[in-house]
């Protein structure tokens, strides 16, 4: 059923990133409900619950992505902290980041730095650790 | 010294893909040998030999970044058969490329795709076991 | 005469969104006007008054692409305007947006939704009712 | 049920482009069984079913996009079939792809122009009428 | 009127390359005349024709932006003709296309000096000095 | 040595935009100074310092890359100030930047002409003559 996938990727996703998972929902649920559903389904519901790669790995490929792309740097941040909650330290997150420079050119790999930099501020400030 | 790059680079590089790293050079020689040399110093020499990730997770962010750039097949291609090399099993690249369904469209994943297809022929026809 | 490609792009661009054009027009004119004048003679004198199409379909079409690139938020926003100025209902427009998480995956569309909810905000606030 | 999304998603690809369908399926069945299956449940069983835009619409705004974003030329030709397949003519969708220009640059015009080309000439060669 | 614009641009793209200029317009007269009208008048009759910037600076902008956009490959090789013929010299093009590196990746860099090599090799066949 | 190619690429960005320079040494001293290094070494150290073209030639091709690019706006203004301390003109650089309408859309050229205007700004508020 549909409910199951939704379910699991809510799951999934409180593994992840928990609060960032309920800002999107709640910042989508007046203007594109279904957007925030499907965005739950397909890419935890569906992907990221596969199993094969650990959630370290799959963090290690979104923030490549993200940082290479250049054009999601909300998307980016999520990521970064997902990244961290699921076992990634910084300074592994500052070394996907610096590759991206041979893929995407520097000035992908310093806005993704800056976002970076932004997620460890935050941090600090919660008080986290990591 | 400059030389010394170099030739972490080309360490770096025959841990990967040498077969492909001699090619690329090859290609460029008569061309563009400096960007030649710059592709060993600067992603293999400087970026490659960091340590803080293994070689698995360098390739899972390559794989994963040029799989949703979508316009740098050539190189995806060479690094699946790195990522191949350096310890990835087929399956997981297949779900690295899944996964950029989610941040960069199904294109993007389909066309990674292909390029793992070939990838994948090419080494069963080279009698590789991986 | 050139003039004409000005005059017709201007009425055509009134159809769609007037006050948008004032801000582009005015916004370059000391910096850079030939750039302000060939953006109403090309895109709107010669292309959005073809025909062939209708407004509505070309919208669609604008707001799908720039959602897709996701490097023009501010773009986007004029055409999310011009497409509701030309008769999609905003239900229309979170259909193309939600359409293109499948071609540039999900940041593209959560981005285009967050571009389309502060145009329905600016909207409900001048007391439009579409 | 999953179930129910894939066979929706059949039946509303097989509207569009049913021959593609089975090619794609086809080709991934090796390599991604489950990024075919994906490519059925989610574009095609949740997105281009859920009604609000018609078909034509929806071919529109992925054209636009696909012609856009310039790395996705297999996938633009399969919706050039679709678009026609589902009643746009030729000459909307060489519109289409001349409103690119605008958005994405010429270069991004000419390959959806070539892409174009090759489709129409498919056609001709079936005996298709559009 | 606009045979001033069409008859100034096709001067101009003679200047900097005729061949490749009528092999476009050839390639595009039975599916999309019109975009290989504006294809002469929007950026030869227009912007080439501008002045302030000499062909040469014109052509390096050019091959800096195809190379690191990198889905443009046959406007690339257009350009990397154009800019030899108006006065670049190979090194020249290389150096930009090396240049990229920075920008946009080694990825891109890599193409754009294969792009650049047939380039050069259809020259040399030719019997073109530079 | 490396250090000679740090040393010469900080010359090198001296000539070019000192100021731009130490800020994005002085914003990633913390996160990741190591990619402060290589944003000197690799760019500045190895690419600019080759001759072969003229400064200004590459801040041509450099702003034409970014703003075609369009996802770099923070590493664009820094080279349109750098544009401008080589010998660019104000006009030359809106050349450039209308040119990108050609190739990469009017969108870019729009976005890339407001980080002019903010450019042109500064340098006014800073009584600099061009």
């Amino acid at each position: 059923m549909e409910s199951n996938r939704y379910a699991r990727g809510w799951e999934k996703l409180k593994e992840i990133d928990g609060h960032a998972g309920e800002r999107v929902i709640e910042s989508l649920k007046d203007t594109s409900p279904d957007l925030a559903r499907y965005t739950i389904e397909f890419p935890f519901g569906d992907v990221y619950s596969r199993g094969v790669l650990s959630l370290k790995e799959r963090e290690i490929a979104t923030v490549a992505a993200l940082t290479a792309l250049g054009n999601a740097q909300p998307q980016l941040k999520v990521h970064i902290h997902g990244a961290l909650n699921v076992g990634c330290t910084r300074q592994e997150i500052i070394e996907v980041i610096i590759q991206m420079a041979v893929y995407a050119g520097f000035p992908a790999a310093l806005n993704g730095t800056h976002a970076a930099k932004e997620v460890f501020a935050e941090r600090d400030k919660a008080g986290q650790s990591n």
